[in-house]
């Protein structure tokens, strides 16, 4: 299996896995966003994880993340892989955690520019008072003047965002899920699971950028009471999907930690 | 969209519709063959097919529907797209169905025995009295001794195999169901719809194989039941997963119907 059929599997495996609080899954659609346009978005997101692969740690995180971004942009389900390309770009272009780290930190100030120009051709939540909001149009002067590179954007948005802060705490959570797949073992059932203890760990930010944070310290606790037996997994899932609650980074660094899992050996088909 | 892509966008759309009863969708599996042995298929059946697009008529219909065979056939799932690739790996290389046509007209002995081989690789459903048994080793031999084409070879399997046979009559069954998704109009709810019209106008040869001709025809007369709005689709889906029904190759028609559709114009994402 090559480095971009694992992410592309990686994908897969997320977006089937079930039950999963909230989320778009096999039993759940989104009235604007369906099981298909996650599943279209990652078979046309092959070339651009070819490239990522062929052209490795040579390769511009930038360019290519703009690529994945402008290839699977062609449905009309809106954003659905953004956070995830973060983390997988790297991580193909690098193959694993360590390699992908290397990668994030010789990222330029070109890379910084074609991100946010990938930025402008979805619709991603972000914050109302944001700085450094897409749909300014001085933000690519700025990021020249001030020469931010990709990492310091990351670095930037960090605070708010919990996918971003994996390129500088060394891929903590994914390497987390990493681990949590393997400790649950083989099988679809696992991925439910790492995805239920991440969030019950970790106050999801994409839900923290839509609702504030204390829906998403909320969310966190109800995920809790579900892994100690005081709720029931269908009833969140129903809760959050009835208040619109969807944590999508914790969908999108579970993404990576399958990525992760799969190539050190765990068993997606068993 | 490249064919490749638009090939497993068909794949992808087939097995996820629901309901299509019988049959792996996103809410069935089957104990040995799940959702995501299917989109894991899907996945690896990339290289196969950008080989097939960029070979055209020039390509060996033999040879990449031996590496698609031998690139999916990785996982704990079984067989998943022996049936859809008989179809496929002609469609595009040759783009469309009058495409097709001349590109399984211009197959070789050569074509014949890299199919066997192919079959070989997998557990597909045979009929025990066959001459042409796969198992035997002498079927190579055999081949090359009556000089028989893989086009030759689907005719000996017509009779009893509605993809086979689709080789003969022009994709007959590939247009009806791209024109019952032009009919039906876009979305993934015609694909279900498209399913059950042709399992209610064909004796579906899977089932016909595994159970026998009399349960494929009472399948059709069922699926005829709940056109004409006697019988409950669900309950019909029920009944065919409680008896092990699964109309295969009604499912792997469906597939290049998707993929020709999708070449007119059909919309899959709305």
């Amino acid at each position: 299996m090559t480095c971009a059929e694992r992410a592309q599997l990686a994908m897969m495996l997320e977006v089937c896995a079930y039950p999963k609080p909230g989320n778009v899954d096999r039993c759940h659609d989104y009235d604007t966003t369906r099981l298909e346009h996650f599943l279209g978005s990652m078979i046309f997101s092959r070339n651009a994880l070819d490239e990522a692969e062929r052209l490795g740690a040579s390769g511009s995180v930038g360019k290519i993340f703009h690529s994945a971004v402008e290839e699977t942009h062609c449905h009309a389900g809106g954003n659905t892989h953004f956070g995830a390309f973060i983390l997988l770009v790297p991580l193909v272009m690098g193959g694993d955690i360590p390699g992908a780290l290397k990668v994030v930190a010789g990222t330029t100030v070109e890379d910084a520019v074609l991100f946010y120009r990938a930025f402008g051709l979805t619709r991603v939540a972000v914050l109302a008072d944001d700085e450094m909001d897409i749909n300014d149009p001085s933000a690519e002067e700025s990021l020249r003047e001030n020469r931010m590179t990709l990492y310091d954007v990351m670095a930037y948005s960090a605070p708010r965002d919990m996918v971003c802060r994996e390129w500088l705490n060394g891929f903590a959570l994914t390497r987390k899920g990493a681990d949590l797949l393997h400790d649950y073992g083989p099988g679809s059932e696992s991925i439910s699971k790492a995805f239920l203890a991440l969030l019950a760990s970790e106050p999801d930010t994409f839900v923290a950028k839509k609702h504030g944070i204390e829906v998403s310290r909320r969310t966190m606790e109800r995920a809790r009471e579900v892994i100690d037996g005081v709720r029931d997994i269908r009833e969140f899932d129903e809760l959050c999907i009835r208040e619109d609650i969807n944590p999508g980074s914790t969908a999108d660094i579970i993404i990576a930690s399958i990525y992760t899992a799969l190539g050190e050996g765990w068993e997606w088909d068993s």
